[in-house]
């Protein structure tokens, strides 16, 4: 059994940005040397998400605008208490949640056609990091 | 260690659609020959899902009605502008995720007295595929 | 290959609570001698979920009264025709999701620095289970 872990280290230009981060996916991959397993692709913050969608620029906006209705910045939720302003971002990160796992079978991200892994960060400007840790033989 | 993978091929009558695949993944555990582990279950597509929850049918029917009203069709996502007319499909998938994982010990499916794995379809009509992958020995 | 297998009985007081369960999935970390792998940590029940997420009393809150937003209680949902009055609980395991993935690298849950295991109760008082399965070497 074999476990290759690397961590990303991510800092966005924008509050929310929606970053492709599948190269460093097949990139873990091939360090690996797996051929037959799995690879975690998990955020370690709570205010940014992982997803497998499509990589088109519309779509995207859509998810933004659609994230951004659903759980809306709002000045008096009781987490600002505490002095931070980032509440919608937390709702967001639970509402697309901060992990995938990926098939790997014979040494390829076992994925269909349009499949390709999102980092969603909902609350950026700052450094962020993201496990990739790929398990197998 | 043990890795055995199926996929599932899936055509539904209608646009949405919910398909209980439990016996599918009950089955590749069989074939796999493991007792203790893990079965990912992932849709291979970016407008559906994989859930566990309850096999009732008004339930089904109530989550269909609630995904829809939180995720609704609409004609300008920007996502239509390549052609497609799925937006909704794309965000009814994140919203319930594409992929769960099966704990499996003493051979079995451990889970809870209700728990079943579910295929949400969010855009069919089509050829559909869902990976069923089991780790384990 | 190690395997380690624990299950968490849970009763809340209230019908809706939220449960910081890290102490019990470092608990099962420590049992296992498990230095690289990973922690499933799913509900076995479908009005329950997990998240990963902050331990800050006010977020929490706030993740309630959006949960009762996004999926409120409705007298006429479907699935009450079965005698339960539940749909809610559903809905809102399915938005938050009931299981989640936990890396191990070097024998420490490899969380960032604010990252905590929660248990999500919406039908409680009464009691539930989790699954913690560790899985690796």
């Amino acid at each position: 059994m074999k476990f290759f872990t690397e961590y990303l280290t991510l800092q966005t230009a924008k509050l929310r940005e929606y970053l492709n981060i599948t190269p460093h996916v097949q990139s873990v991959l091939e360090k690996s040397g797996i051929r037959e397993g799995m690879i975690l692709v998990s955020a370690m913050h709570i205010t940014a998400g992982v997803w497998v969608n499509d990589a088109e620029d519309g779509l995207i906006a859509d998810i933004d605008e659609w994230l951004d209705k659903l759980a809306p910045f709002r000045r008096d939720y009781r987490h600002h208490r505490t002095g931070e302003t980032n509440g919608d971002s937390h709702l967001k990160s639970l509402l697309v949640h901060h992990e995938v796992i990926v098939p790997v079978t014979k040494g390829k991200l076992d994925f269909g056609p349009w499949q390709q892994v999102y980092y969603a960060e909902f609350d950026g400007q700052r450094s962020k990091r993201v496990i990739i840790k790929a398990m197998g033989e």
